[in-house]
């Protein structure tokens, strides 16, 4: 009798544990996919054993990581510093683009163009030190809500790919952030959030200066492009940042494609995922005929290269986390 | 009796232990101070206990980690690129500044400047991809010689700032090299020889591109310069790439003043080290006059700053590690 009961309870634990690893991923193809090749490439003397120095995992942020509908967040922050900021600027009212994001007329904003988009990220995100622009971002996020759900944007996270992270993490894999979002606008809240460090945080920036104000070293924005870190510019970023090609990569969109295709044609065992948004009712679904994390021609490159498709509708059983 | 040879033996071996942090360095004002350092930094309670996550410690190479005499190493491989390149262009026999490489005229070399310097970088680092720049790196330290100890590069590392290193990492920082070095010249090396892995290595760079050649992707270099990593530029790197401001800085030239006022003008304790090259015997001693790790508005910048100065001669019992 004690014997049977030992067993049970040993067969309890090895199956909660089981099933704690990956609890919001329903049983199917990816998950299976993703828990194997964890297990392959972190178990000593497997095949497909990666030492842990390189067991290097690089995510798309924008709709691989968080919600990017209806809009990118960023973008959303841009335009609420515009408001925050148009008191001092009266010039702003009449003056294009800043006039359009005053009057909440997106399409108004968006016919500005990407110059127009320039105009409202310099005048939003630079002519001040990185500190400050912390804290601004760190202020904004507290009273911010998403347009749809009215829950703070750091909660429109998805739940399963905060358990992957968590995963990786305890299997000795270092989680990078791989984002076209600006580097200084995520890394405010991106370990409090994801659990990653500013210092495994790639994305686009602008230029900046090293300057001495009233005796104070400070480092200031500059309403130049730095780099922008999407498409072919995802895999140089994580060379000249990282310097080793990860062993797996996840996004969302085509504009994680290269990196995706960097990461996976390397030697050894290696792992691509895209997120794919099917879920209408718990989200939103978009890929082909999007503006936003439009998702065309990395789908059709799947099959060939074995990126593993995920189906959000089907495969996750929660997509946020639950609310605070 | 069993009570006074326990204590004997805790005495031995916490003195032992003493000793075995830095062997290398005699007892003086430096080691004390950077001892001391660390220790409040890293014992919990401590008024200065510093959290894990946030101790990082950047360290300069030329002149800081490794020699930089008679000239950087990373010029020597570059001149011996040449070299092996020669005879597939034959118009570098007369071509300035190759002609003078060719020639072993160092003068002539230097009479082209800034200019000619960057036509050999362009044509030794640029062209090719990342994997082979790597292996061509490897192989070249495999030959090369210190012209005047004759011995490998790898082995004109500074044995006090190994242990200095091994200590930081044991104590939970996070090192990071900060060099006006070449990124791609650097990482090849840097873990085995420092313990420092590629991903926490940060340098100059040229451009460089995605593209995908016979149907393998591949990130190609330009001849290009994409970022000098000194001076000024040198606490940008830090901001770009880590995202925290340092607790602790180590350099050995005025190109590393501006880093290490970011570093220690920070909130928190801070710390600041200068390696000062006072050695003619055992290494060779400049500093205001050198062209090559010049010293001086730096070490002006010393007493006001509290940055500690580390006079080699004196306070390092050995220079270099020995001969393998």
């Amino acid at each position: 009798m004690k014997q049977v009961i030992a067993s049970l309870l040993f067969f309890l634990a090895v199956n909660a544990f089981a099933q704690d690893i990956l609890p919001s991923w329903n049983e199917g193809p990816s998950k299976q996919a993703v828990l194997s090749f964890i297990e392959k490439t972190t178990t000593p003397g497997s095949a497909d054993f990666v030492p842990a120095p390189e067991r290097i995992a690089v995510f798309d942020n924008d709709g691989t990581l968080w919600s990017e509908q209806p809009i990118y967040v960023q973008i959303a922050f841009t335009f609420d510093r515009v408001k925050a900021l148009a008191p001092q600027r009266p010039e702003w009212k009449t003056k294009q683009p800043f006039k359009a994001v005053l009057e909440d007329d997106l399409k108004g904003v968006l016919a500005t163009g990407q110059k127009g988009l320039f105009e409202l990220i310099a005048a939003t995100h630079a002519g001040v030190d990185t500190d400050t622009f912390r804290t601004t971002v760190e202020q904004w996020l507290k009273t911010a809500r998403h347009p749809r759900t009215g829950r703070p944007y750091t909660e429109m996270i998805y739940q399963p790919m905060l358990e992957l992270l968590a995963h990786l993490e305890a299997r000795g894999y270092k989680t990078y952030i791989v984002s076209g979002g600006g580097i200084e606008f995520m890394r405010p809240w991106t370990e409090m959030v994801y659990g990653i460090p500013p210092e495994r945080v790639i994305g686009s920036s602008i230029k900046s200066k090293f300057e001495i104000v009233n005796g104070i070293p400070k480092i200031i924005g500059l309403p130049e492009v730095q780099f922008i870190d999407d498409g072919p510019n995802k895999p140089i970023g994580i060379q000249e940042r990282i310097g080793r090609r990860p062993v797996m990569a996840f996004g969302n969109s085509d504009g994680d494609r290269e990196m995706l295709l960097w990461t996976t044609s390397g030697k050894g065992p290696r792992f691509g995922m895209l997120i794919r948004h099917t879920d209408d009712i718990r989200e939103v679904a978009y890929d082909r005929q999007s503006h936003i994390g439009r998702l065309g021609k990395a789908l059709d490159m799947a099959p060939e290269t074995g990126w593993v498709v995920v189906d959000m509708k089907k495969e996750w059983k929660e997509i946020f986390p639950p609310k605070k």
